[in-house]
């Protein structure tokens, strides 16, 4: 198995249990919980694929969608074990979003597309589930939450994809490189309450 | 006309008619009517077309827009006629529903495509509509209210579908099957409030 | 340079300033500036190329993101310097709007589809940016505000430019008539206050 096909298996389930968590936040039926589990499983991957004018993989191989309601279905049955689904949805979620960044870099890279599209490739793949996910439940999309670095992790791991694909390093380093960039920022926004800079308003300047 | 033709034009219009109507709720203008009537009519065909990589159907046949402008045109002047412009517009959708998810599930078979897609692509076909319209029109989407079976009738008709077909069935009965399967049980979750069961919270296991 | 990839340009650049404005109004960081900037300035032309099935003219050239993120960045050290920004984002979007309906039809008509299909894609490039911005920065869109014109300008822009290519008028013509058109009206709705006249619920009639 290709190591881009396993990244996106990953991407999948992991983006599923957090969409099932939020299902089970929103107190939904066993349907609704497959719905909003292969929606955050496989948003951010259709989305790439749309863009890149492609048929979602999940059309042609129905094992994506058996993986988002497995997971949705283990939830279903087994959320109350956890002692905070809170916690637990934003730890798999900066889980998730490194891995399904590097999906989507890696595979813009191997379609050979210029660096600037394999970081909004990046950026779209890891990102678009959780936006969904946020926009479907009615919560503040973590995306756009001030100052808390989402999209930043994910654009600095594609970078790091693309200089290290330029710079010809094998074929797993970049990925590997990648999640681990993306990982070690999202963990230490949420650890240690790393910020960026936010735009402040100033008074227009009168002459 | 090949029988899937006919229920997308069936579809496009009922749904056209939910979008109007709520587009007279929130007195929108003529285009405004336009606008959430097509919206709704065919979106879910829309969202088909785009996952199965293929142009929208309305973009080759121009009929399909003037479909959607006559019934928004004919609410527009005529919504106020019905006594209960809420219950019209229940009972349309539930009208519309089996109709698209048929269609879609229909097309998905045709392609030849395996039965999981044909599950989804009659979810996403006749739910797809639905909920674009009450996202725009900043409404609880009818697909996530707790317990009130919808995305489910869609599903269980598709999968009515997927069976009869793969039992051999001559051409028109999987569809008429499914429309049949899905409005029997989207209808009597409106007339006799059936329900599924939903998540329910339970404290966490503290060994 | 074909005029249509002028006015793309010029689209895009103008409708990124008016995402970037948002993003200041909503605070956030230098990423978020760039990601609105380019969802509002790139938003309606990837979804006409979408329903065109075809990949959005930014996979093959990344051009398109330099502008937008160039306008965000103008617009993250520059935006005090307005006396008012929402008055600013308001003429910039009347703007852009007949630009990008203009680019819209020409795009469908050098296509060869129908005159529907024109109005269609003349309306959707020119209103899917302003509407994508409007949902993600949770305002009330544009699009819908009740009575005031918005995508009538753009559908009796894009209307002017059907009749003018229908009628054999020469090349950069059709899309002028558009432009000004469009912009005539969406210019006169926000200095004159031009309303439409929106539905009037009426009691429903009893024999």
């Amino acid at each position: 198995m290709p190591i881009v096909t396993l990244l996106d298996y990953t991407s999948v389930l992991i983006f599923a249990l957090t969409g099932a968590l939020v299902a089970s936040r929103a107190q939904l039926d066993v349907v609704g919980f497959c719905f909003l589990a292969c929606l955050t499983g496989l948003g951010g991957g259709t989305l790439r694929d749309l863009l890149l004018n492609r048929a979602p993989i999940w059309v042609e191989d129905p094992t994506y969608l058996a993986v988002g309601c497995s997971a949705a279905i283990a939830v279903f049955f087994g959320a109350h074990l956890l002692e905070s689904r809170y916690t637990a949805i934003l730890w798999l979620d900066a889980l998730a979003l490194p891995v399904a960044a590097a999906a989507g870099a890696g595979i813009a890279t191997s379609l050979g597309l210029p660096w600037p599209i394999v970081l909004v490739m990046g950026v779209v793949t890891g990102c678009g589930g959780g936006l969904m996910r946020d926009v479907v439940a009615n919560d503040v999309p973590v995306v756009l939450k001030q100052g808390e670095p989402y999209v930043t992790c994910a654009l600095a791991g594609a970078g790091g994809f693309a200089i290290a694909a330029w710079a010809g390093l094998p074929a797993p380093l970049p990925t590997l490189i990648c999640a681990g960039l993306t990982f070690a920022l999202r963990a230490g926004s949420l650890a240690f309450a790393w910020r960026i800079p936010i735009y402040r308003p100033r008074p227009p300047r009168h002459k």
